[in-house]
């Protein structure tokens, strides 16, 4: 629950494990424990007289093995070894599961996500530092696919004024990628067991700023993979523009990709990283070594850019925009600060490497395209990527335009898939926290988060199909998620090192301080000039995202005080029936409500505080019923049949078969001059436990099963209504008898 | 069940009443019933004894009345007093519901539909013959509002040539009429309880002749429904050409309002029928006399039909489609033969008179239709109705036209509604006898079928929009399944007067057996001539119906031979826990299967034969699973509590946790490696039964139950996933503990 933060994962930064939907108890607990050990002391048998009243052998390893195996539905029940038995051993499957459709839908699941995989193959595979670079910067690096364009595109909607702009912006983002590098290489000094922006905003700055980090980074990986996908299937439809209306269709599909390799996980995959991302390092490099060396030919004379008119006037605002779009170039930049635990010891000092290569590399890149986008005059357009255009100026359209153009490809899918790890990993850590519903803690059969790559892919295929899968119209809702996590993840760094006052802290402090600064200005510059082209969806996201998460946590934090475990403060009850009737008649006549008897009622625990009555729902007198009557006789306590007629008639017909059985159980008819079944057994229910609140109702329903699911249908669903009407009522116990046709 | 059909409603002919879903026992079951009883009178105690054990007293009526009264969920909880309460009063409406959404559920619902009312509610009306003729013949009568028009329009594809035969086509649907008339007054003597095809053809024909009229009587209403409203909106869209686009809004608009005024009850409305069927007969026969008298002052001389060029050459196949489709004019004549009990004494001669009545009335309109078209040389198009243009060239536009239309308008919905109530009824007789699913003999709290009725609706809004609301699309649907429930009804009658040979059985052979042949050619003539043009369709319904109609008898006959109660034939069981193992162990060894074990498991009926043990699922040790462990424990039967862990580390903790607790119950703690909780848990389930076949297994869920429902997907659904997984083992009871929020 709220209070498992301790003890129910490996490291305070780590996501949590696949026990960690099973906490542990904390010592008040404990101590409850114990107390209420005792108080079931006074009453229970000692085990060794309950050891031998136990009917089977629990222990069904030492049971002879089944000779035949029955699979359920879907052949999904495994006969897995209890404890007792020998867990090392490789698992039997069990028999193939019976029908067409069962043996179908396993072998599709078996083909798209393949065998369950063992909790004990999470192992942690540790990164060596080139292996590293690939695998986190990809997110990073390919951010120059759009990066750059992005800026270019809004600076010639002032036409060639504006375009004069593009060194000085281009500049001011290279200064920001700088700081903000050297403000994460402070990051991962400070949390060696990684850092991610949600961490450090809530162990330094609080709950709120913490979870807007959190909201901040969730919409930059939705966006992320938006963005990414859309840049991807723009770098094939400039090379192949007959594919360009089917851009979505395209985008989509690769989603659908990217959700069923993530199911299956392939998070050991850090070769398949490494040959997209160098092979895309070395294009951008080769893309702009000869672009340079043919500028050089023409003595670095800049072609004039295609005329082009402008359509806005020149001003602050148009320059924000600029900034803020070229901006985007540097999202996942915070890649290496969450996973310094995977690198090989010593982890801080490989990641930090790492991420100055990275940073460098990302910096060289973006010069290096910015400038060549100057030197030859392109300008973004519709049908045409900037890079798309940039090769083929420099190589035609020979091999190595369609090796820039596949390696830009590759190295966004790779981008997109890089969110695919870790919006999963921040929502677990959400869930750990109790903010976010506790099923996205849940590892599925191949060790994956199944509902937060679900999740991610829900959303992300929403924004992608909205924008019609179009860069330039997802980019104004891109960079303020980002720079809102950036933010408050450095200004957590500040606060940070002002606490800790460690040594080299005031430099520390200044480059982080720096950074948060710089990071502010972009997410205000995006958040306000670009607010009505796209940034208001963002931030209502965000703001949304708070919202929730707040709530969830506040429900979760009531769930949990209620289930906690106390030390037990009623007295035992009132045993005699009158006495607990007298009680009973002084609450009502106190105005007592139904809440605080509930509520009362709520917190037994032992067993010598329940009293049992059984009431029996009969509709006929059939095999069905007959069952429920003798499972209910059986457990040798009170029991109470309830039949409901719906005429008097019937009533009196229902009465007479009742005594002709022999009148072995009191039973009660009740008549719905309304035909109701549900409502009239509930009232009547309701009703016992207002006469008598301290009794616990056991309800035992006879419900037919058919042998096919489809044939279900034909038999009355009335058990089914009755337990979800019952569901709401105080101290009462649903059973279900099941009779199989 | 399906030996029920004996006194589960008033006639043989009669829908099922409200309690026929509680069906009475036969005789043979009682016998079981007596010899059951004695079984358990050897171990339970006399009434005396436990009437004092009981903990509560059963009878709310002498119980305080309640100081408050909580209502349930929408406010669905009705205080309805017990039978020893005072049935007779007027019961208190539950306090409204708390909630908004609730409130307004109630609200709307009660806005829609009206009050529940009681079964005693349900009387039936008896009818004078001036009200029975508007409401029995309203379907009949309209039919002349398309049928000509059907007829006319398959001529005129032949050009003049073709038109030549309206009379002699025209003649042989009169004879049709007359015949078939005719006919029906033999059913209304020989059947005074109500003769529906359905009934008529399964008494004297067999199961599959009865089944194949209902199917016939079935697609008929459908199409009742989708070609009543198609021509009624036409008859609109004749006068106001400009809502002609909104044909298909307009038609599904009315199926709507029909399904909530049906959902009502609206069957004591004699007086809303009687006015537009007075009114149309009125409109139709002035339409005539005025066009005679027109066509009189012209000598009776006809105008050239407008010049339409031949698509089709003139051939007998075109002859039959025309024949086939004017045959439509006399869809619902077998409506009185249904109703005759609704008569007032003496039924079966009243409801003569009355057939005589509307057959005269029928055939009348409809030969003074074809005598103005012929005269008029009016020809169908699809912008405006026959009828519309006959109007226009009698009356213009003035108020007599505007009459007419809303005439036909208004008897063609009259019409429609008139499926509404048969629909239902015939649906309602078939699932009396086990062909259709039991739902459908349920009366809603308004005493209409509402599934029956919900189904209709659904149907003819499928039918209605798939073909454009289109009359000429329809028609060739329509004739098939009529004429055939017309023929097999009419043979059967040839059957019964056979069999009864009364005082003029000959006669009513010899006018049955022509109603016979006549609507077997008609519908042999429909089949054929129309199949490709749409008659397929509804012979493959037909067919289906009668597949599914089959299947459905077949399940409810095995699952009601399985759930008949037996007299007692196995042993009382070994008792101690050796013998029991032995037998098991005798049996496995025998390589008996698991599915004998089960069937004879299911026979059980005897509380001395159940052995109980309760398997308690416990995830965290927290309030709800200590209500769970002590509700278990407080049964005094052998409790396991079963523990699911994801690693062994957390298996011992969990260990750990329950000897601190003070080891009060026996624990098993299964190790799952691959996460999952569900699957293991049934596996381990299934080993224990597996083990001991002869143990009843109580597998006890902890549940977290929310207040709001909105909340509950924040908690584990696990209780309720292992609930539907459970319910395919024999033997396994499964019983919820719910802990409240």
């Amino acid at each position: 629950m709220v209070d498992s933060r301790g003890d129910s994962h490996a490291g305070p930064g780590g996501p949590p494990g696949p026990d960690a939907l099973l906490p542990g108890l904390g010592q008040e607990q404990l101590g409850s424990l114990d107390k209420i050990g005792r108080a079931w002391g006074q009453v229970s048998a000692p085990p060794e007289v309950w050891r031998d009243a136990l009917p089977v052998d629990p222990n069904l390893g030492t049971f002879p093995p089944p000779t035949e195996i029955r699979a359920a539905r879907a052949g999904r029940v495994l006969p897995i070894p209890p404890l007792g038995g020998s867990p090392g051993e490789r698992l039997d499957v069990a028999e193939p599961p019976q029908g067409r459709a069962g043996r179908a839908r396993v072998w599709a699941r078996r083909a798209a996500l393949g065998e369950a995989l063992r909790s004990s193959a999470l192992v942690t595979e540790r990164m060596r530092k080139l292996t590293a670079l690939p695998v986190l910067s990809a997110d990073a690096l390919s951010s120059v696919a759009y990066g750059p364009e992005a800026m270019v595109a809004v600076l010639v909607l002032a036409g060639s004024a504006g375009l004069a702009y593009t060194f000085p912006v281009g500049g001011a983002i290279l200064f920001l990628m700088l700081a903000v590098g050297l403000s994460y290489r402070q990051t991962i000094r400070a949390y060696p067991h990684g850092g991610g922006s949600y961490i450090v905003a809530s162990d330094n700055l609080g709950q709120v700023p913490g979870l807007l980090a959190a909201a901040g980074l969730m919409t930059d990986y939705v966006l992320t993979v938006a963005v990414s996908i859309a840049s991807g299937v723009a770098a094939i439809t400039s090379a192949l523009p007959s594919l360009a209306p089917d851009t979505v269709l395209i985008g989509v599909g690769v989603i659908v990709v990217l959700l069923v390799g993530n199911l299956r996980g392939i998070r050991q995959a850090g070769a398949l990283f490494a040959a997209p991302t160098y092979a895309f390092i070395a294009a951008m490099l080769l893309l702009i070594a000869f672009g340079l060396a043919d500028a050089a030919g023409r003595g670095f004379e800049p072609r004039p850019a295609s005329p082009s008119s402008a359509t806005e006037s020149l001003g602050l605002l148009l320059i924000m925009r600029a900034f803020s779009s070229g901006a985007t170039a540097m999202t996942g930049i915070e890649a290496i600060s969450n996973a310094v635990p995977a690198f090989r010891p010593v982890e801080w000092r490989n990641a930090r490497t790492t991420l100055t290569w990275m940073v460098g590399l990302l910096m060289a890149m973006f010069a290096g395209i910015i400038l060549l986008i100057h030197l030859t005059g392109v300008v973004p357009n519709a049908h045409e990527t900037v890079l798309s255009q940039l090769a083929h100026l420099t190589f035609g359209s020979g091999w190595l335009y369609v090796f820039i153009q596949a390696a830009s490809a590759g190295v966004l899918l790779l981008a997109a898939n890089t969110a695919y790890n870790d919006f999963p990993r921040v929502l677990s850590l959400l869930a750990r926290d109790a903010y976010a519903p506790r099923i996205f803690m849940r590892l599925g059969d191949r060790l994956a988060y199944s509902n937060g790559i679900l999740l991610l892919s829900l959303a992300a295929t929403l924004v992608f199909v909205a924008f019609g899968g179009q860069t330039a119209a997802l980019i104004p809702l891109y960079a303020v998620g980002v720079f809102l996590a950036f933010t408050l993840s450095q200004s957590g760094m500040v606060v940070h090192w002002w606490r800790l006052r460690d040594r080299h802290w005031r430099k520390s402090l200044v480059f982080n301080a720096a950074g948060a600064l710089l990071s502010a200005v972009v997410f205000i510059t995006a958040g306000v000039s670009k607010f009505f082209s796209g940034a208001w969806v963002a931030i209502i996201a965000v703001g949304l995202f708070l919202l929730i998460t707040l709530r969830i946590r506040r429900h979760y934090e009531t769930a949990s005080s209620a289930l906690h475990l106390r030390p037990h403060t009623a007295d035992l009850p009132t045993h005699t029936a009158e006495e607990a009737s007298l009680a009973q008649q002084r609450r009502i006549l106190a105005g007592g409500n139904r809440r605080t008897v509930a509520v009362g009622g709520e917190t037994e625990e032992l067993p010598q505080e329940i009293n049992l009555l059984s009431v029996v729902a009969v509709a006929t007198l059939d095999l069905a019923s007959m069952r429920a009557l003798a499972y209910a006789a059986s457990s040798l306590q009170p029991v109470l049949a309830v039949h409901i007629s719906v005429t008097e008639e019937e009533a009196r017909r229902f009465r007479g078969y009742w005594t002709r059985w022999g009148d072995h159980l009191p039973l009660e008819i009740v008549v719905s001059p309304y035909r109701a079944t549900v409502v009239p057994l509930v009232h009547y229910v309701e009703a016992l436990h207002r006469q008598h609140p301290e009794l616990t109702l056991t309800v035992i329903l006879p419900e037919v099963v058919t042998r096919h699911r489809r044939h279900q249908f034909l038999h009355s669903r009335t058990a089914a209504r009755l337990r979800r009407a019952l569901r709401p009522l105080p101290k009462v116990v649903v059973t279900t008898v099941p009779f199989h046709l």
